[in-house]
C-alpha cells in the first residue's frame, strides 16, 4: 500500500523536530527519561513516586489519571483528583507532567493540568482524537498500537501534524506476536526507522515493552545506544500492591541502577551519534 | 490474565440474545446478509448498491459515511449527506441501515439516520465509544479489533452491555498475521468459540477478512456452516472505481452467486443447528 | 518476494491433481476423512481406534509412529512397531495407512508400511526432507508451516514435484497468530487460495488447527463447505488418557455425530461445486 | 503449557556457559563478532570477505556452503567446494569458521571444515538433525526458529544438550510477525531473559533480525549494551552483486565503522555487566 503521510518525513524536513520544554527539550541529542506509577492510585502514593522520579534524575512524571482498561470492572483511574496530583506534584519536584486523553471531550480537561498528552497503543488510530490533539498547543506523545505497521504509526502522526500541531514525539512500547514469555515484544529496529524516515522524536517504552520488570533495564539502555531520545519507564513505591502493572514496575533500588547505567553509557553514545546531552 | 466478563456469558443467560427488529431478527437461527459498499460515494451509487442488495435477497444495506481511513489524506466519507443517503435507501428498498459511527459526539447524529451502530475494528478498545453506545437504545455491531484476542473482545462487549444496552452483535473480520497474501486472517474459529461461551449474536465479514472478492464467496459460505448469524459483504455495482476497497467487493453477479448459495445451504445448515429460517 | 513455483500451478497444469488409490482418489471432487489417534500408543488402543474410524465412514487411518515432540523427554512414539501396528490396523479395516516420516533416513521403512508419507509442519522446509520424499513413488502429504505463507508452502510443495514426485496433497493445520484461546489459527481462506493458484489437492486439519476437541466439528464442517479435498482428525477411544493432544481428540460420540454431518452436508455441496462425491 | 528442559537452565547449572576455542572464547564476558557472506559463491568473494572480516577484528567467519532456500531454483550453495574455501580462508586469516548443517547426513562432511556447526531457523524443531549434532563433539549455534517461542527454543537446545554436548551457542535472529517494513521482528529482549534462565551464550544476528543493512549497525550497538555474547552480521565485499541477501549486506566501509564503535562500547558495558573483554 501507498505511503500517505508528508509532513513528518525527512524528506519534508531535515532537520530533527525539537520538543522545547525551556529548561529541557526533547529531539536534540539529549536523553529524557519519563517515570512514574501506571496508575495514579493515592495522594502519597504518587508524591512518593515523584521524590524519586526526581531523585535519580528523571524530569518527566507519568502517571494515568484516565485508565484505558480491558475489563469495565478494573480499577479506571482518580480522574481529575488524579490530574490534581500529577500538577502538584510535577510542580513541586519541578517535573514535566505527562498523562494519557482518552477521548476528544477530555483535551481541554488533562491540558490544563499536563505538559505532554499521551495518545495510548489503543487509540492509535482513534481518528477522531488524534485531529483534534492535532488543534492544540500542547505536545503528543503518539504510542505505536499493538499491531500498527511503522507506516501506519507515521500516518497517524501525520493525522496530528496535518492539524497544525507539530510538536509530536513517539513511541514504541511494543507490539503483539505469538511469543508469551514476554508481554509485548519491544521492536527496538523502530528507532532507527524512525530516525532514517521522520525527523520526529522517538522515545522507548520498555515496561510495557516487555512486561516484565526485570527486562527493563536491559531494554533501556539498549533503547538509549539505539538512538532513541528517551525511555519512559514505570516506576512505584511498592510494586506488589500497584493496582496495575506491578509486575513491570522498578523499585526505587532498580530505578537508581538504571539511571546511574544509563549515565555511564551516554559518553558512550555521544560518540556514535551527534549528540551534546545528558540524562534529564 | 483473568477474565473479566460477565453479562457477555452464557453462565450469565443461557438463551441466544436475539435482536428483534420487527420483521427480521438476528440470532434466533436465521442468517441475515448486510451488504452493500464500503463507502457512500454518491446517491446514484448507493441507490444502486441498496437496489442489488435487495433484488436477491439482502436484508441489511451496510456503507460508511464516516469512514476511519489509515491516511488523513484519504476519503473519509460524505459525512451526514451520506447518513442521508443511507436512510432513504433504506426506506426505498425496505432494508435496515448499518453504518460506522466514530466517535461519541456523533452518536445522536448516526442514529438518526442508522437501524445499528457499528463499532469498527479500530475502535474496539475505544472505551468512552463503547461506553457511550452502551446508553442508547440501538443495535450495535462490535468488529473483533485487529490485534484483539477473544477475551479481549468480549470484555469490549462487557463495556457496552454493563451500560444498560443488550442488542450487542458481534463480528469477525479477520485479524492481522504474518501472512500478507489476504489482508487479514479470518478466525471462523471464533464463531463456534462466541456461541459456546457467549449468548450474543456473531456474524462474519468475510470482505475486510479476506481482502479479496475471490475469497468472499467461499468464506461467506463457510461461515454459514460454521454457525454465524449472518455475513456482511462489500457489494459495489463497480467495483473497479470504488473509492476504497474495490478489491474486495463484489459485482452484482457475485453477489446474486453468493446469496443463491447460501439459500441451498440453509436447509443443510438447520440440520446441523438448530434454526428455522432463511436468509433474510 | 517473487514466487518461484511452477509445476505446482495452475498455470503449468490446468486439471485438478488426482491421487489415486484405487478404490478411493483424492482430489477428485470427493471429500476423505483421515482419523485416528494424534500417537499410537499400543496394539490395542489403535485397533480400537481404527475400528471407530471405519465404523463411520472414514477412508484413511492416521497415527503417529515417530512423533516430533518440542522436549526430548516427552513420548517419542513407538517407532517401527507403531508402523507395525498401522499397517495390521489397515488391512484389517481397509483403511489406507497415513504417518509422518520425520527423516530422510526413515524414508524407506516408513515406506514400506504407509499409503501416504506425511512431512509434519516443522518440517516443511527441511529441504532435504522434502527432496527426499520427492524421489519415491508414494503420495506425501504436506503440512503447512507454523509461520508459513502461501507462497513458502507452495514452494515447498514444489520441493516435491520438481524432484519426480507429483502426488502431493496439501494440508492447512492452523498457523501461529497472537490468539490464544485456540493452539493455533485455522487459516481456512488458505482452501479457496489454493485452489485458485495450484491443481494439488487440499485437506484441513482442524484438530491441530484448534486444538480444542469442541470446535473440531464446526471447522470440520466449514472446511468442507469452503472446498476442501478432506479432513484430518483426532480420533481416541479415551482422549483423557492419550498420551498427546488429548484435548483435540474427538471420542467415539463425536466423531460419530461429524461423519454424519459431513454427509449431509455433501449434496450441499455439490451443488457449489463440482463433485462427484461421498464422504470416504 | 510446562517447560520440560533442565540440563540448560540456570537452576541446573549456576555458571554461564563458556565455549572455549583456545585463543578465544565465547561466553566469558568477550563480544565476538561473526562475520562473512551470506553465501560462498567463489573463492575470491570469499577470500576477500574473510580478508575484510579480519582486518576490522572479527574472529568468526560465517559463510553458506549448503544453503537453506525458500525456493528449489535458488542458488543452493557450492557445498563441499564452499566448506573447502571456508576452511582456507580461516586458516589464512585465523579465522574460525561457522557454517550451516542441513541434515544429518552432512555433519560429518561439515565437521571436518568447520569450527562451529550452525543449526539454521528452518531446522530448530528438526529433531532428528538436533539429536545428531547433539552425538559430535563440536560446538553448535542454534539459531532461534521464526515462530519459536523462548520455551520451544530451549526444549530445542535441550535436545543437542541430552544427546551430551555441553557447547551450544543460542542465536537470535528475529521472529516473524506483521510488520513488513522488516524482514523479521528482531526480539532483542532474548537477550536478557535467556541470560535470566540459561547459562548458555547467546548472540545477535541483526542482518537476518532486520533484512535491511542500514539497520544493522543500531541493532548491532544495542545487543551488545542489552548483554549478548557475541553478533553475527554478513559482510560482502559488493552487496549489490550477492547471490543472496544483499539488501542485509555491510561493505567494508559499514563493516568497520561497526566495529569501531562496538569497541567504543565495550568499556561501558563492562561496567554494567561483569566482562573481561574486547570485541574479537
Amino acid at each position: 500500500m501507498a505511503k500517505k503521510y508528508k509532513y513528518v518525513t525527512r524528506e519534508y524536513k531535515r532537520e530533527n523536530t525539537i520538543i522545547d520544554f525551556g529548561d529541557l527539550k526533547i529531539g536534540d541529542g539529549s536523553f529524557v527519561v519519563m517515570a512514574g506509577p501506571c496508575s495514579v492510585e493515592s495522594y502519597d502514593q504518587l508524591m512518593e513516586s515523584a521524590a524519586i522520579v526526581k531523585k535519580y534524575g528523571g524530569s518527566f512524571l507519568r502517571g494515568g489519571a484516565f485508565k484505558p482498561r480491558t475489563s469495565t470492572y478494573d480499577f479506571q483511574g482518580l480522574k481529575e483528583k488524579g490530574l490534581e496530583y500529577l500538577r502538584e506534584a510535577g510542580d513541586k519536584y519541578n517535573l514535566k507532567v505527562i498523562t494519557e486523553v482518552m477521548e476528544a471531550e477530555s483535551i481541554k480537561l488533562v491540558s490544563q493540568y499536563a505538559d505532554v498528552l499521551q495518545i495510548g497503543a489503543r487509540n492509535m488510530q482513534n481518528f477522531h482524537l488524534l485531529r483534534e490533539v492535532g488543534k492544540v498547543d500542547k505536545p503528543v506523545l503518539l504510542k505505536r498500537g499493538l499491531a500498527a505497521t511503522i507506516d501506519e504509526w507515521l500516518n497517524a502522526a501525520e493525522y496530528i501534524v496535518a492539524e497544525g500541531n507539530h510538536k509530536v514525539i513517539l513511541c514504541e512500547r511494543g507490539i503483539r506476536t505469538f511469543e508469551n514469555y514476554t508481554r509485548n515484544t519491544l521492536d527496538l529496529s523502530a528507532v532507527p526507522i524512525i530516525k532514517q524516515i521522520s525527523h520526529l522524536p522517538i522515545i522507548v517504552d520498555p515496561s510495557h515493552g516487555t512486561g516484565r520488570w526485570e527486562l527493563v533495564k536491559s531494554m533501556g539502555y539498549a533503547a538509549l545506544i539505539a538512538g532513541a531520545d528517551g525511555i519512559m519507564v514505570e516506576v512505584h513505591p511498592n510494586p506488589q500492591i500497584a493496582l496495575s502493572d506491578g509486575e513491570q514496575s522498578l523499585t526505587e533500588k532498580n530505578y537508581k541502577e538504571l539511571m546511574e547505567n544509563l549515565e555511564i553509557l551516554l559518553p558512550a553514545r555521544e560518540k556514535l551519534y551527534s549528540g551534546d546531552t545528558g540524562v534529564k
